[in-house]
């Protein structure tokens, strides 16, 4: 698109306009969390990070992709579990540093568990109980 | 309790027992991030960060506190909106890094625009447009 910047980007722009990426508000490692939250039962599944090539390749593909902070490379949820989230819905905070993504979860499993939800700890009597089945064996997700 | 090391928080312990508090992931500024959730819609509504002395106040009361990053100080949530949220679920993710609050939200307005949650813009066609309503002007919220 006439007038954008140009070779000021690490990775080529996948949209037209970026303008909409630059009105979040990275923090200094260039991140932001995302949070995937379930379209039909409105589970919060998983919080994760983004950088701006992932939340980029994300509103692009609908598929949401994150930014392992422990590999260092963009993370295309399901690409080893099968596990992928198909994204219907981004939304931004008021302040402009949370993303929040409506996902159909394939596998009805966003954990690495194998539970539905990374959130299955409830406090209860000062003690962090496991409240949600493993629905899948870890070990047959990651083969 | 007998056994417990003295002398070494910043805060007097809420719970006889913070082993709790221990397993959570605290990050480099000794804080973690807090979702709030609308147990009734399930609508996602904030994010905001806690320390260890907010999530154990929080615990304690059921009512949500959070630490403010800006004004360096504990935030009881509702505090100068009158929109305070009664706790009724606490959990934690997978990597112990994030909290889940399922809450009550008073006046079903989250977020300081007068929404009720701050996650009110919307990714369409390339802009975030705000979707949600107003519901009530933050000059009458915080006089």
């Amino acid at each position: 698109m006439p007038g954008l910047p140009s070779g000021t980007e690490a990775s080529p722009p996948l949209t037209s306009d970026n303008s909409w990426l630059d009105q979040v508000r990275w923090d200094a490692s260039g991140l932001v969390p995302a949070i995937a939250q379930d379209a039909a039962s409105g589970r919060v599944l998983m919080v994760a990070w983004m950088n701006r090539e992932a939340l980029a390749e994300t509103a692009a593909t609908r598929r949401a992709v994150y930014w392992s902070r422990s590999r260092g490379k963009l993370w295309r949820k399901g690409e080893e579990s099968g596990h992928s989230q198909q994204v219907l819905d981004i939304r931004l905070d008021c302040d402009g540093d949370v993303v929040l993504l409506a996902v159909e979860q394939a596998g009805h499993i966003a954990c690495h568990t194998g539970r539905q939800s990374c959130f299955f700890s409830r406090l209860e009597a000062g003690r962090w109980v496991a409240v949600d089945p493993v629905l899948k064996d870890p070990e047959l997700i990651y083969r």
